[in-house]
């Protein structure tokens, strides 16, 4: 049977899990791409570490020349962390003729255009699908399986970490800093988990999978976000109380008027299926003109679901896919459009809102007078009763309203924030049906 | 921009959605594929019908040679529906040297081995995610990105008729006969539904999926099947109110002792993402050892669904995708073995049970250990007060058995068929959490 050499680099909590894949189960590359995957070479850092995976003697190396000067090793697998020296390296394992497959989306969020653009200038690829969405194939599926489609919407719960933090403020009554610290203990989260948590992860994502959907050159960072850092029990149970679950959902979504993009804490009516999304899982929900909705739900991390993507898209460059839809796709290329971003004012929503408000006659008119100037028109309110052990003065008090633009309920929000009976912070986050 | 020639062979529903993408959205296999896909003939028996697309002059032939003797056409959507001449015109188009996309699962169930060995002997490939579930793309996932993983087992609904007529049934209590006559206004149900209710569809695309998961050559009318043309709505109710709903479940799974292959209505709590699969829509839950669940919901028929699946693995078969694909999955080839299917009798299960029975002292005692002597115990028991415009005289007895092997459950039932006091008939189904 014909064998591929191929090569990690980093071997991590994801570089384990594919290095176990390709050492204990070559029988399911031999069966599914009709040869052999060979791990020829493995590069870490620290070769006094102990790692998760058991290599054959004179595969592990600190040495990334052992690999780069080695022209049988034809795909490596770039599993390193952060931009550099991920980056450093992976322009020279592509100047030494390699395919790389990578799961590292900050890398590629950051500088997708130089590397893409370097590797096609060589002849190589770069494959990514557990870049997003970890084990969830989205990639795969957006830039092969979908082709026949205009993308017109993009909907998914892209980062485990904050789906796992809000459920179990949701569904056990935690604290943000207790969820976030039993999401450290499992080790879902970083040690630093402030990408996770502030939504750049997620718009990170957002921004590949755009690229892919609408062939848009984005700035990830031009992606309006709000994390569910600043996330309150409070309002996770006055959205069930009003029959809805509040997620961190990335959205893009192509109309007339542009593209409209962001990632926020999101009020979704409960049943809805990304409303039913628990733990640390990835959903996605993608609308296509043809093939009408189509929704994914599976494990967005952890070592063997991501590296699971990650030996696929090896196989994929091994038997020569990757290198086709590569070429076709020109991702990130002088094909692309910059698109306009719809500046968040415009965008037409309905939305969700909390005040806190001293409990006197006449103040739900000044508030509601306010919103009717705005246009805003209510769908719900709830308002209980005061509580006594609070002293009895202040109240909590929420408004659902019918859709409008969000310049106009940020307006409204400005201007009851300035009524003398109204204190503390308030909130407002969009609704999504 | 360079050009590959194409050709339908077939404009019914899924042709002529076909047609309309290639025609009216060349733009998309443009930046999709790098290439047009230049729609060149379009086959059918009758030139004077009207037809669901705008083909520009020339393109409709009612001479299939128009297509074989044309050595630039080189790729054919064969979409005939069908058994023969379908597999005629297949065999014809690969002679000629033509890759074929086709949506027949009944001609790939039926004729698959034979098929592909022709393809593979001529150097050719054959593309067919379209045959199973429509628009949701599992047959790429299933072969390409899942390549990493071993299969543990499938659960989908896999019939889209099926689980519309069952939906109305079920959500507002319609009759079976009315949910099927709904079902055909609509265009979900041929004229002659059978195949789609008796389960006989559902068990060729299981068995094409399993062919996927587990390398195994299976024959279609080889899995024990129930369609849903028996389901009464007394059972659909008793579920409801036992906290779960019935649905059409394809399922297979891989143990220890051999593959467990079944088509049939089987209960599943509400909540979990295939009980809640609403009209027609498919979903299919994969487990893979390395990537864990995956859940895929979408439009599982319907022409634009299913021409953006053909579209698809026609712009996989332009660029040369498909057959690197093909060549090394070896699908229905001798390297499959043929597996050994559990028998039914074996299979650990719950079960849910109805009979109707005299209302008399004594009744439950006979039942309940008859079940206790096939070691079958009981999870659940619903027996409401008689119903005294029925006479009053005998009542439903609906009871969940903890799991148990089919073949004792079986035997539980035939027993207690046998009861004087038990008249009528009655049901058994499985029950998955
Ligand atoms: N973990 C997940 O669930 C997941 C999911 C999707 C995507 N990803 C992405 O996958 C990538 C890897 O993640 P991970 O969780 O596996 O990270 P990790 O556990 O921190 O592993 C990173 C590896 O890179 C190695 N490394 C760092 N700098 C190096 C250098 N200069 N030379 C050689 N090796 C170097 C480290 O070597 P030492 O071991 O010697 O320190 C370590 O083995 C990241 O981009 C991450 O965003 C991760
Ligand atoms: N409809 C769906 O939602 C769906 C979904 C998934 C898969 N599929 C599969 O896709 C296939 C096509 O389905 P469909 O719904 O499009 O069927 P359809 O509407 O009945 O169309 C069948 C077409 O085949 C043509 N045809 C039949 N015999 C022919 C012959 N001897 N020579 C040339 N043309 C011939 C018919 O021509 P005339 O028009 O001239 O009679 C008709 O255009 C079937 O295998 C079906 O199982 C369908």
């Amino acid at each position: 049977m014909e064998k591929t050499k191929v090569a990690i680099v980093g071997l991590g909590t994801v570089g384990s899990g594919v290095a176990s894949l390709l050492l204990d189960h070559g029988d399911r590359t031999a069966r599914h791409a009709g040869r052999t995957l060979w791990l020829e070479k493995a590069v870490v850092r620290d070769l006094s570490k102990a790692r998760d995976c058991n290599l054959p003697e004179g595969v592990l190396t600190d040495q990334l020349n052992d690999v780069l000067s080695d022209p049988e090793i034809k795909v490596v697998a770039q599993l390193m962390g952060g931009l550099e020296p991920a980056r450093g390296v992976m322009l020279q394992l592509l100047e030494a003729g390699k395919d790389v497959v990578t799961a590292n989306k900050a890398l590629l969020a950051e500088h997708g255009p130089e590397l893409f653009d370097r590797a096609r200038a060589l002849g190589r690829s770069i494959a990514f699908d557990a870049a997003v969405a970890g084990g969830i194939p989205i990639i795969t599926n957006m830039s092969q399986c979908l082709s026949a489609n205009q993308i017109g919407s993009i909907q998914g719960i892209l980062n485990g970490t904050s789906n796992f933090i809000v459920c179990q403020m949701d569904e056990l009554g935690w604290s943000y800093d207790a969820a976030v610290a039993e999401a450290q203990r499992l080790g879902y989260a970083e040690a630093d988990p402030a990408m996770d948590v502030d939504g750049s992860d997620a718009a990170q994502k957002l921004a590949i999978l755009s690229h892919l959907a609408f062939g848009a050159r984005i700035r990830w960072n031009d992606i309006p976000k709000t994390g569910i850092d600043t996330l309150e029990l409070t309002d996770l149970n006055f959205a069930k109380e009003l029959g809805y679950r509040i997620k961190l959902i990335s959205h893009a979504e192509l109309g007339a008027e542009g593209l409209e993009l962001s990632v926020a804490p999101t009020l979704i009516r409960m049943g809805r299926p990304l409303a039913e999304v628990r733990a640390n899982y990835n959903a996605i929900n993608v609308v296509g003109d043809a093939v009408g909705d189509l929704f994914f739900h599976g494990q967005g991390a952890g070592q063997m679901p991501t590296a699971s993507a990650v030996v696929a898209d090896m196989i994929d460059t091994a038997v020569g896919r990757t290198p086709i839809t590569f070429r076709t796709l020109e991702l990130w290329s002088e094909r692309e459009s910059a698109v306009k971003i719809r500046p968040v004012d415009e965008l037409p929503g309905r939305y969700y809102m909390r005040f806190q408000v001293v409990d006197r006659p006449g103040v739900m008119a000044k508030i509601t007078s306010i919103l009717g100037a705005q246009q805003l028109s209510i769908s719900s309110i709830i308002q209980h009763e005061p509580d006594q052990r609070e002293g009895g003065e202040s109240v909590q008090l929420v408004i659902m309203t019918h859709e409008a633009p969000e310049g106009a309920a940020k307006a409204a929000v400005d201007q009851i924030m300035q009524l003398p009976v109204v204190s503390g912070k308030s909130v407002r986050m969009r609704v999504m049906e």
